[in-house]
């Protein structure tokens, strides 16, 4: 019979930094008491890394003996074999004899040979020891790390197939399976990623083709697409293996940890299906998703461009305008810049020396006949909505700005206003960001060396319903105003009503006759 | 080559009653434009029901014309086989000549008879015909049906096994190909539903097997657990087939379906995965699910006894109360009972004559030393919420009702408690509603025949951040309140304060002295 280790709080805590809410993990023990799985991982146990990282990504004695108090399975600890060396395993684990079950060592494949030393030290403390090898759908191109699995007899306990990109699918599960019994007579685990929703199948044709524990994790939570989901598995396995399941202990900690899916929604999308059926790495996918307001197909465009080798598919000139402006308006996407386009459209014909920039292009039709000179800020996939705001480009008569090279977002430039585009030599005022509307707006504004500078259509979000993507954006919104403003002793006036804290408050309604 | 039927807004239409906003749906043919899908169904034809459906339930002739005018695809529609009889078919089908390429037929295999007569007056106008046979996974039971199958020759275009339950797997897939192919040379066609994330590898199975044409939907929009994802198909096919995919299109689709989805929320859950692995209708789970407030463990409870053939696991004797109260004092689950709980325990003190009815056992360990008799209202999972609440029900003095035998959701009885449960023999102030939190407890209120009827810790919902499934119970709610109070004309004041508008407000400490 195979077993199931559920690593929830392990795999989860990238999303809560390793902190969970103590009634969480008893909904979540108390649960798992009453169904047959036979392993919880808890988290790491780690050398101190400077950032803040929570209970479970350091695991310590107290909190282990407190878990090991409330649940009748073994409990698992994991090692990231990149940061754990040797002579940092007695300090990490004498702690914990008789505590914890098994240690499982995280690794890339190429670093096995290491691994191999840091399994033998682990087993000196009485440990069972699992190997959890990342990047199985690249495993082909490492020839030398086939050869080497031999070294696993008597070692390991369990040698996982870890589907790192959730990119595999169940004849590769198979074939998998084959390559490593041909060299190792050890026990074969596998840990799916669920990009592809294949996780439960691969899982499945793993425990029919013999595998002796797979993985599995409440909702799925992980990173990214996340994993196989406990309580699916569970309930395929209680029709198809008439195992016996307590759906009510499934219901209650399922919905303890629906509310974590509300709030940092992991689960599959089109870029992590892209990431996934390509084998490209899902952290860039997972920042942007989680953390900037990227749209679907900015990300899309830049898996393709990792998918293709391309870092960049344009080098442009860089922006150097010859004149400069002494009033710089910026309009934002905002419902404010329509609303009040009106009175916004005498304030720039009765300002001389004006330049208007686009921050975003959402709102820039209602613009398109004023005479001043116009600037677009050309992020990610804006160059699709210029096309899409101006049905014909022939008479464009813009200049439009894009990210400092090589862009992460790629380049869109929509034909037709080739020689009307550029690049930032570099973003002056922060490292911290190169790539967003706002950014290449005040950028622009820089460069064309505005001594007054206007924003409207930057209309903030209500408090009550933001989500978690407009709230990371109105701070970064935030930060970028106040270190520009700080930076250069520069006021930004927003000219429309709005929410953010960091500008300055005018109205476009005092400054026309 | 196989070929993809995208029919999101035919299924997708479950959730909007077939009405879809219109720029949506120019984005929706757009995207698809520049897609490999093959034909895109649209919707149903009908004959007129009662009750409103919307657009894409009729498909009135000029919405097709412009349809067509926006699509480079094949349009289907579809006719529900139990609705449409061989005389309506002239009536509907007529004016689509020309601008619909299939008609498909959704049918129960027992009537496979009857839809072959269907189907020859279909290709009389010239159509192609698909058949859309539904509960593959019970197929096995229905001997007759397969044997009529050779009745497909040269009638259908497409045979479809239909994964209604979302319960097959990749064998099952493979075999129900080979039982179709001993009897008919029709073309094979799968359409997958994903209550267990398998509708991908189904239907790349049944590809791989042969099939002629899958059936996806954007973002797997469907009934219940919904279907195979184009999205997700069409990135596989990219890597897996070589097949060229314009990520954009796909983006900008998902894009627009991705607030439908945060609004419906629809996709797989613990209920839908049990009443796949076992072949259960999944219209309940949807009903619970979607329109009612019951908690996961309820719904997984009522599937189990559908699976066990349990309609109900206990007959109760009847509510019949001896003493009838001139005050009853229904008590909600909100935190203004807790917040006010001194003032209502005073009020109940100094008020002869009284009853306490916990409408939800929530806040009721805050009432548990009161002196005057206390009623229970056990709807659905609500026997563990009161073990919880009081961890020793040794002494419990209460008095506990259930909704009418039979009842859906089941029956769960704290054992300590048995002599003191009963249920009501019916709810006699609505038919619409038979189990729910507050119609136990007015129905309580009822038979202790109440001459004042007070409610405390009904709190409602702030509008601004409410969920759909709190507006459907704040609905519900009011319409009892609504109805109660006019069949019986008595008030229902509230104690504490309260958003539902159809309570009278007083207050607590207006009461006390």
């Amino acid at each position: 019979m195979f077993k199931i280790l559920d690593c929830t709080l392990r795999d989860g805590g990238y999303y809560t930094n390793w902190d969970f809410d103590k009634s969480l993990v008893h909904t979540y023990l108390s649960s798992l008491n009453n169904l047959p799985v036979d392993y919880i991982e808890v988290g790491y146990r780690s050398i101190p890394i400077k950032e803040y990282y929570g209970k479970y990504f350091y695991s310590p004695v107290y909190e282990l003996q407190e878990l090991k108090s409330l649940t009748n399975k073994k409990l698992v600890i994991i090692f990231n074999e990149k940061d754990i060396r040797v002579e940092h395993v007695a300090d990490l684990l004498e702690p914990i004899i008789g505590i914890v079950d098994m240690v499982r060592i995280a690794l890339d494949p190429q670093q096995l040979g290491r691994a191999l030393k840091l399994a033998a030290e682990i087993k000196r403390f009485g440990f069972e020891v699992g190997f959890n090898v990342m990047y199985m759908s690249k495993w082909k191109q490492y020839g030398n790390f086939v050869e080497e699995l031999s070294g696993l007899d008597g070692l390991a306990d369990y040698f996982y197939m870890v589907d790192s990109y959730g990119g595999v699918f169940p004849d590769d599960v198979k074939q998998t399976m084959d390559l490593i019994r041909s060299k190792t007579d050890c026990k074969i685990g596998f840990h799916g990623h669920n990009n592809l929703e294949l996780a439960l199948i691969n899982s499945l044709t793993a425990i029919d083709y013999g595998a002796d524990i797979v993985d599995s994790t409440i909702l799925g939570m992980g990173r990214g697409a996340g994993n196989l989901k406990t309580e699916l598995l569970l309930s395929v396995l209680n029709t198809k293996y008439n195992m016996d399941i307590d759906f009510n202990a499934i219901g209650n900690v399922v919905e303890g940890f629906d509310q974590l899916l509300k709030k940092y929604e992991w689960g599959t999308n089109v870029p992590y299906m892209i990431s996934g059926s390509n084998s490209l790495p899902q952290k860039d996918v997972m920042d942007w998703y989680t953390t900037r307001v990227y749209s679907l197909n900015s990300m899309v465009r830049a898996l393709q461009n990792q998918k293709n080798n391309i870092k960049d598919n344009a080098q442009l000139p860089v922006f150097k305008p010859a004149k400069s402006y002494s009033t710089v308006l910026i309009l934002g996407g905002g419902s404010n810049s329509v609303e009040h386009s009106k009175a916004i459209i005498e304030f720039i014909n009765q300002t001389e020396n004006i330049a208007v920039v686009h921050s975003s292009s959402k709102n820039a039709s209602y613009y398109k006949d004023v005479q001043a000179d116009q600037f677009y800020c050309l992020v990610g996939n804006e160059g699709h909505r210029l096309e899409k705001v101006f049905s014909d480009l022939g008479d464009f008569k813009g200049t439009c700005v894009f990210p400092p090279f090589p862009r992460k977002m790629g380049t869109y430039i929509p034909a037709q206003i080739h020689d009307s585009c550029f690049e930032f030599e570099q973003i002056s005022f922060t490292d911290k960001f190169k790539e967003s509307h706002s950014i290449l707006a005040l950028q622009t504004a820089l460069e064309l060396k505005a001594e007054d500078v206007y924003i409207a259509g930057f209309d903030g979000y209500q408090e009550a319903s933001i989500s978690q993507l407009e709230r990371s954006l109105v701070e970064e919104n935030e930060f970028l105003f106040q270190i520009f403003q700080e930076t250069y002793a520069k006021d930004i006036v927003s000219l429309t009503p709005t929410r953010y804290k960091t500008l300055l408050s005018g109205s476009v309604y005092s400054l026309v006759c």
